[in-house]
Formats: C-alpha cells, sequence, structure tokens
C-alpha cells in the first residue's frame, strides 16, 4: 500500500485551523498567496508520493550498514535525497540570507509531515539540519554562518546533534565530553557521543556535528557546557578526528543510522565554538526546540500513513456480514463492520487531532518570529512554549497508538512485516523517546509552560478553546451531535486540572505537579484537538452553506464528533488522575519495592 | 536482565482474589493442598526461570528457519522441551486416565503465565497441545482417544489448531479445504491452511493437525464445517500428504513458527473425523475457549516480564535529582522521578488487574467442570463464559500498553534491540490477534454472554464486585486512600453501561451494542481488575492486622490504591463512550470516505 500526501486535508488544516491565511493577511509572509502555498502543497506532495514514500520499505529492511567507519544508505536514499535537495525542499524555511527560501514554519510543517509519512527515516535526517541551521543561525559567528550555512540551508551537507552519552541521557549535567582551546580560535574536541542520528552516512561530502563538550574551566553541571562546530571533513579538505565507532540495532527507523561517534582519538576533534562559553546548553535548546515540533510532526506523520494503510485494507478485506448486509449476499468489507469502524474513526480523529496541534504550534512559531508588533510576537512566542511539549508528546503518543490500531485493523496480516503495518508501529514507537522522553515534554509543560505569566498563557489558550465551543453552541447544526457539550465537559476539565497545578506549584508541592504531568498533558491534548477539529467542523460547515459540496465537509464535521463523542470523553478521568492520583508519591517505594 | 517467576505474588492471588483455597475446601481438587499449591509453583518457577527463560532471546534472534519442508527450531528448545515434558509439565491440567495429573486448570492457569513469561514463543506451542487434548478428550472417538490422547498429554507430541485460509480468518464460514470419506472410517484432506501455530518443528517425532474441513455433502457456511485429526505420521510410520509450505516473517514471536500448511498436494491427507458430521465449529470452540484464556494469560506473561525489566532498569539508571535527593549529592535512580514511578506503577497495576482477571476465569472453569452440584456447575460455566473473552482481551491489550511502557522507562535504550525491552512490545502484540481478534472478544462479550439468561450472569458479576465494595467501605482504612469511591464509581459505570447494553440488544438495536462493545469490554476489565486488587488488599490488610509483617502486603494495599485513582478513574469517559458514542454509525461512511 502506498502513500498519497493528504494535501487537501492539510491545506484546509493550514488554513482554517492554524491560520495560515489569518497570517498572510496579517502581511506576516510577504508576497505569499493562499494559491502559492497550494502549489507548494501540490509539489510536495507528489514528490513525496512518487520519490521518497518507495524508499520506506527498503530502508527498512536494507538497513545502514557500518563498514570501516563507513555507512551504506539504503539503494535509493542518494538519488532521493539529492534530488530532493535540489528541489529546494530542503531550504523551504531557511533564512533568504544564505539561500533559504524563507517560507513560513507553518507551511514546512506540513511538508516535513509528508517527507516522514512516506519515509520516516529518511524525513529524520533533514530534521536534524533543520535545528543545526537554526542554531548556527542564531548562535553562530559570521565567520561559522560564512562557511557552513549556506551547504546546511541547501541540504548539500547534513548537520546533527550530538548531546547523549552513556552516563548523561535525560540529563545532561553528567556529560564528560571536553573541548581544549588550540590558541587559534579553535578547539580540540575528545569524547564519545552515542545515539547520533545519521551521524555518519554516504548521502553528502560533508557532515557538520554540532557537540556539547566542557571547556577545561567549565563549572560544573549544565552550567559548564559549551556547543561546538565540529565538521567531518575540514575547511582544508582533510578529514577530522572523529569517526562513527557503531551503530544500534534498533525496533524500527532502520533506515536511520544511529551511530556512537567517537571524537579525538588522535590529536583531538577540530572545533568551533557555537555562541558563549558554558551556555552551550541555551543554544541546543534552539535545536530541540525546533526539533521537537519536527519529531511530533513525525507522530502525525506515521498516524496517517497507518491510517491511509488501514483504511484501504478495510476496504478490500471481506469477511462476515455487517448492517444491511447481514440480510444477505457475500461477505462485507470489513470496514462496515461497527468495531472496525471504531479503530478506523479513532485513527483518523487522533491523527487530525495531533496534526491540528503541530500545526498551531508551528503557526505561534511563525508569529513569533514576524508579527509587526512586538507584544504579538511575545505572546506568539509564549503560546510557541506552552504548545511545543503537548504537540511533541502527544502526537508522538498516538503515533504509536494509531500504529498499533493499524495492525489490529489488519488482523492477522498485521503482525507480518511483508504487509507493512507492523513497521509504522516500529517506527513510530522512537519519537516518543527522543528529543526529550515524553515525561520530560510533560514536566516542561507543567513545571516550566504552565506557570508562564503566573498561568495567564495557558488560561488565555484554554480562553480560545472556549470560543470554538461558544460558536459551536450558537451553530447549533444537528450534524454536530453532542460536539459543543463534550468540548466544553473537556475545555472545563482542563481548566480545573490547570488550577490544581498552578496551585500545587504556587504552594511549593512541586511534587503533585509531577506525578499528574503525563495525564495533565493528554488532557490538554485532547482539549485542543477537540477544540481544533471543531473549528475545522465549524469551517466546513459555514462552506457547506455557502453551496461547497466538497464531501470533505461533512466528513469533517463527522469526525470532530466522533472526536467529542467518543476521544475526549477520556477527559474527565484525566483531569480525576491529576487532582486525586498523587497519592502514589507516598505509597511509590512500598509498592515498587521487592 | 533475567525473568525471575513472582510465585509470592501468583500464589497469593491463586488463593486470596481467585479462591483456590475455597475451591480446595469445597472438596474441587481432591487431595490437592494449598502446601502442594506453594510447592507446585516453586518449582514451576525455578523451570521457568532456569530453563525457559534464557531461551527468550536465542528464540527472537534465531527465528525458525525453514528448508526442504523442515523447521530448525532455535538452539536449545529442543533440550528444554523435553525436560519440560518429562517433568510433568505439560501434563500438569492433563486427564488422569491419559497420564494427566488432573491439576486444576487455575493452578496450571499460573504456569502458564511463567512459561510464556519465560519465552512466550516456547510457551506458546503447548497451548495448542491443551488445546488438542481438549478437543480429543470431548469430542474425540475412543479410538483416536486410545491413539493420541496420552502422547499429547504428556507432552511427546504437539498439536495444532487449522482453521485460517486465506480467505478465511474471522469468518470461518469462507472455508475452503475438502475432506472425502475414504470408506475406511478415514478422509482424505485437501486444502491449504495459514497461520498454523508450531505447525512444523523439530522438538517431537509426531504433529497431530486438527483442521476444519468440509465434507462433500456439506451445507454452505459454518454449519457444513467438520473437524479432521490429521496426524504427520500415520499410525504405520509413514509420512502423511502434508507439508509446511512456508512460514511467516513476523513482528515477534520469531521462536515461534507460524506455518502455511498445504495438505493433500498428492492423494490427499489421510485424517479421522472429530466429533460429528458438521459440527467442527463447535468442537474448535473447544480448544479455542481454553487457548483464549491461555492468550489472555500470555498477555499477563509478557507484562510480568516488561514490569520486572523496567523496574531492574529504574532501579540502576542514574539521571536528574529527585524528591528530597534534589538538594544535593549524586544523580537519583530514575525509579525516584514521579513520572516514572507512575508509569512503573502503571505497568504493575494493569499487570495484577489482568492476573487476577485470568486466574478468577481458570477458576470458574475448573468449578465448571468439578463442583459436586450442577447448578453451582452451570453457574459457574456462565461466570466463565462471561469471563473469558474480558480475559483474553483485557489482558493482552494491556500486554501491550505494558510492554509500551517499558520501553518508554528504558529511554532511548528501549529502541535498541540489545536491551530486550523491545521484543516485549513485538511479541505482545499478536496476542491481541490470534485466537479471535480483540474486536472479536468485545463482540462475544456484547452479544452474546451479556445476555445470557437475561443479564443475570452480569448482573451477577456485578454483584461480586460490588460486595467487595462494601467491604472496603467498613474496612475504611486510610491507607486505602479513595479506593472504596473510586471502585464504587467504576462498578456503577459498568453497571449503566451494561443495562445500556441490554436495553440496545433488547430493543433490536444491535449495532448500537456493537457500536460500544470495545470500550465496554476495557470497562468491565477494569471494573473486574479494580476489583479484584481491591479484593486482595482486603486479604493483605487481614494478613497485616494479623501481625503478618510481609512487606508485600502494603504494596498490595498501595498498588490496589494507585489503580482505583489513577486507573480506573476511566471508567465514566468509558461509559460516556459506549452510551453516548454510537452516533458514528451513521456518520462512518461520512467521515471514512475518500
Amino acid at each position: 500500500m502506498t502513500y498519497r500526501a493528504p494535501v487537501a486535508e492539510m491545506a484546509f488544516t493550514l488554513r482554517q485551523v492554524a491560520g495560515l491565511d489569518r497570517a498572510i493577511a496579517d502581511g506576516l509572509h510577504g508576497d505569499l498567496t493562499p494559491d502559492l502555498v497550494d502549489t507548494i502543497l501540490e509539489e510536495a506532495g507528489r514528490f513525496a508520493n512518487d520519490v521518497v514514500a518507495p524508499l520506506n520499505r527498503v530502508g527498512d529492511r536494507h538497513g545502514t550498514p557500518l563498514k570501516d567507519g563507513a555507512i551504506t544508505m539504503p539503494p535509493g536514499y542518494r538519488e532521493a535525497y539529492r534530488a530532493w535537495t535540489e528541489g529546494g525542499w530542503n531550504a523551504l524555511p531557511g533564512p533568504v540570507a544564505y539561500g533559504g527560501q524563507g517560507l513560513p514554519i507553518l507551511l514546512n510543517a506540513a511538508c516535513i509531515e509528508m517527507w516522514n509519512s512516506a519515509a520516516m527515516a529518511f524525513g529524520l535526517g533533514p530534521l536534524l539540519t533543520a535545528g543545526g541551521v537554526e542554531a548556527l543561525s542564531r548562535h553562530g559567528s559570521e565567520e561559522l554562518r560564512a562557511r557552513y550555512l549556506e551547504k546546511l540551508v541547501s541540504g548539500e551537507w547534513t548537520a546533527t546533534m550530538n548531546l547523549t552519552e552513556p552516563q548523561a541521557g535525560s540529563d545532561l549535567s553528567a556529560l564528560r565530553t571536553r573541548a581544549e582551546p588550540v590558541g587559534d580560535g579553535s578547539f580540540r574536541v575528545r569524547g564519545e557521543k552515542i545515539y547520533i542520528t545519521w551521524g555518519e552516512h554516504d548521502l553528502t561530502d560533508n557532515i557538520i556535528h554540532l557537540v556539547l563538550a566542557r571547556l577545561p574551566d567549565a563549572p560544573a553541571g549544565t552550567r559548564g557546557i559549551s556547543l561546538f562546530l565540529v565538521p567531518k571533513v575540514l575547511p582544508d579538505g582533510s578529514r577530522n578526528d572523529l569517526r562513527c565507532a557503531g551503530i544500534e540495532h534498533k525496533l524500527g527507523i532502520h533506515g536511520s543510522p544511529t551511530c556512537t561517534m567517537v571524537y579525538g582519538e588522535r590529536d583531538g576533534a577540530l572545533g568551533w565554538l557555537v555562541g558563549e562559553p558554558n551556555r552551550g546548553l541555551a543554544c541546543m535548546f534552539t535545536m530541540m526546540n525546533n526539533a521537537r515540533l519536527g519529531v511530533g510532526l513525525q507522530g502525525v506523520a506515521i498516524a496517517e500513513r497507518a491510517t491511509q494503510q488501514a483504511l484501504s485494507y478495510a476496504r478490500d478485506r471481506r469477511q462476515g456480514r455487517a448492517g444491511a448486509a447481514a440480510e444477505g449476499g457475500g461477505a462485507s468489507a470489513i470496514i462496515a463492520h461497527p468495531d472496525v469502524q471504531r479503530m478506523l474513526l479513532t485513527m483518523k480523529a487522533l491523527t487530525g487531532a495531533a496534526r491540528s496541534l503541530c500545526y498551531l504550534t508551528a503557526e505561534a512559531i511563525d508569529r513569533a518570529h514576524r508579527a509587526p508588533d512586538a507584544a504579538d510576537r511575545r505572546a506568539a512566542q509564549a503560546r510557541a512554549s506552552l504548545l511545543t511539549p503537548v504537540a511533541k508528546a502527544f502526537a508522538t503518543d498516538i503515533g504509536i497508538e494509531v500504529a498499533s490500531l493499524g495492525i489490529q485493523v489488519h488482523g492477522g496480516m498485521g503482525f507480518v512485516e511483508e504487509t507493512g503495518a507492523a513497521q509504522h508501529l516500529r517506527d513510530a514507537r522512537i519519537a516518543a523517546i527522543y528529543e526529550g522522553t515524553n515525561g520530560i515534554q510533560a514536566i516542561d509543560l507543567v513545571t516550566r509552560k504552565v506557570p508562564l505569566e503566573g498561568g495567564a498563557v495557558v488560561r488565555g489558550q484554554i480562553g480560545s478553546m472556549r470560543a470554538v465551543a461558544e460558536r459551536l453552541v450558537k451553530e447549533g447544526t444537528e450534524a454536530f451531535g453532542h460536539t459543543a457539550p463534550r468540548l466544553r465537559e473537556t475545555i472545563e476539565a482542563l481548566d480545573r486540572a490547570t488550577s490544581f497545578m498552578l496551585r500545587a506549584l504556587g504552594s511549593n508541592r512541586p511534587d503533585e505537579a509531577l506525578a499528574g504531568a503525563t495525564p495533565y498533558l493528554r488532557l490538554f491534548g485532547l482539549a485542543q484537538g477537540c477544540a481544533s477539529l471543531a473549528q475545522g467542523a465549524l469551517a466546513a460547515s459555514a462552506a457547506l452553506k455557502g453551496g461547497d459540496t466538497d464531501p470533505a465537509h461533512p466528513a469533517r464535521i463527522a469526525l470532530a464528533r466522533f472526536f467529542a463523542e467518543n476521544v475526549a470523553t477520556a477527559a474527565r478521568g484525566l483531569e480525576e488522575t491529576v487532582t486525586g492520583g498523587a497519592g502514589f508519591l507516598q505509597d511509590a517505594p512500598l509498592a515498587l519495592a521487592g
């Protein structure tokens, strides 16, 4: 089963839910027009369908064998990557000054979704490069920018993020990699990094490693970490003192090499400082925030592909008799069985909700950079900060759930690798872990984002959800069913859980907030997802009233209703878990002993 | 990380929750004593830990290569299987008349859990043999029983179930395999079967295939299916006309061969009818009901092993500082972080709930066979019928969830195959599919089991849950926290959802019942799981008051509380989904179009 980029649905979500049309009207995006957006999405969709999607199985089967420090990428990757960069896709959101097209992050979000639906292992590498572009643009010296940015923006070279060491995963304070000044502005870097995505490959002539390391006089902990640019090939054309010493045998994304990188086995790998000494973590977070949204989009991407595949199978596969067909005749397509419909609708609704959430986040990032008014920029930045951990964790959690449901729809065939449904689950599983585990996202949300401006940012976001609910009530269309009351209940559950969180944090009971962080994030995702789908349903309803006969509109209304009546119903239980479940803080040592 | 059978926890659940002590006191199990139960569990645990558990990784890596119709099982499987049968483990629940030990299904349930925790691919084969023993004992002619039962009871030979054909998966009415009478009482069987677990292997000298096929004059549909015994090696020692034509490349259980079996390529495979002509489905359901509980136990088994592994990792791995440790000193073990505690407690609580549910089902099956009073037997049979689909689906669903959480606890290491956490998810995934997908279980529950005796059976079960809640309220121990009110809410949500189901079925609106079948089954599992854990907590509390200082008792109370306050909280939302979510029946064609 091949992938078809859902271009029309993406365009609808970008424009009607995430607010791209409004952003264009507000003058954020220069001479970009809605028509041009559609054209770009169409082109990207064609490329994803025709060139990238065929790489998905190949990458899974071939893997990325390592021999003598060199990695052979799966067949077809090199040609596809070259065509992809030459098509300008890597440069799409890049800075114009360095050859980028300066297009909105929001538009690129839809493209990222497509590349990753088509082949997540292929789409992953460029996400790292984009992070490198961001970090260098913001923190790199003029010299570094001049030397590296253009080639990273075009994708002629790729970038990596080197954080993790065996003893330092989520907790970077334990880093041991060292960097010593040479005296000419360069540094000698020595250490070992693990889990380096695309740390070595044969797609490009150079790979630019961004490496966290400690200076000799650095203070202990996270305040003594600096960021270095360490290229595989030095400016004089010689190979730097670094190599890929091993790759991981992983559950999924077999087409993406996960490398152990060794720096400075001989004289030390030559590197250059990015940003201020000891401020490397701040620079790295620039990369990571960008990458977190990208990873959230991977969750959406896998969910979309798994949903397409399950739908296609359910339309073809005939088993048993359902509904009207029970009266006589042959077997029904399994899509006619209510329980299969529930699975497929759950997949589609979760995917749509997660897509909205990620696109909304992208729009906030654009606005934070581009709004003419400083106060608007600040407000958008706060919104982006709030939404990023929710987008990352909710979308990757549902990526796993949807991929797992996709297997279930296939029955026994889903467990057979040949079908391809199982690969989606294997691939999806990493996205909840890398770029900060989803637990870390939940903790970030609760301890740093919810308290922003004393809670005003999160209250503002809840307010925007309430506005959707009020419009729904006014609209009162029968096709909405119980969408409005369910949405309201979900929002109010989130609001009460938010008050609980703010009280816990304000009363110096951070552990109570931490205890409920994960269910709180889920609740937030459900409320925002429900509101966003409902907003899409309102736009669809308006289009129908305006005479638009696109059958996608009633589908959007039905899907929003399904989400409200069948998925968002979990909200009250999540609220109760957040507000009443922290008893385990005291009991855990007992309950987990032995 | 190796596996240690949780023998003490199993014994506690068998005796205090599932009612083994009461069954012994009621005289159901002859001269079996609680002490003997403990001894058997200890011995089984030792065997599982020392002999079976080391096979888990080996099986996953080696697979079961097929060459010239012969399969090579993973290294060590043959020796372990022989030792296992010679230890009498296969014969444990078998009929005494054929060399079995006639021990309770309930005791064997704990053993099945152990074998499958230790190595699910290894534990799976004997589940099929047990089904074959059951089918032959109940439906086989005296001659067939005399010829085959003893060797199947001992495990000297294994058995298979041959249902699925490419066009006939969940819907067996489409079967095409044919059987023609030879005239001497035997039949010539011709056809192709897929997904045949252990259809071919090198562990035993013979394999007894139980094959569904149609007689020449058979009516169409499921009323024209008969069951045949088709041995790999015929009584005269010659090879039968059947072979393994292929094996599946699967997501998991790589140590268990999943075969395409071809019968009758030459003269037709010789087979013998089991049970009445055209009544094969009834015979097969005898096997399947048995196997469904076994598969549920596989869910528990994988969940237990994944939990042990995650707990062990979380105790060793140090990252960040949590709670009191935040004040100073080195990094904390990640088990000290509230969000990690939530994951681990969720894993442990779901595992315990699913274990209780499966053991309760086993106890009902024992009582249905052994109670001296016919009315008791009938009531127990009805209870077993009701609980079987819940045990199968709930336990296998949580098997997947717990294995996935286990990966998450490991962070990046969880995605690396070497760690072993990923294998659990890959293995667990099949259990929700085979022996009737979990959707089929939910449909069975709602359309056949809930209406039993006009709803009296399910009301009776709900009544037994209420009795636990009432005891909790009386007990009023502070350590129970909100266990009692949460349990009550969960039970009442189930009760209302049950009324909805009965009304829908009684008003000839079966689709409304089908639409909510899956969330209803989940709600049932949560309520019974919550009640069973609470029952264990009551027993633990009583033991503590009696001076028993076993630290497992406070752990049980804490875990029941965690389940009630953090997991069972989903109940209300599930109820709302069941009673208010069926709008999609009308909308699905719209929402899934395009």
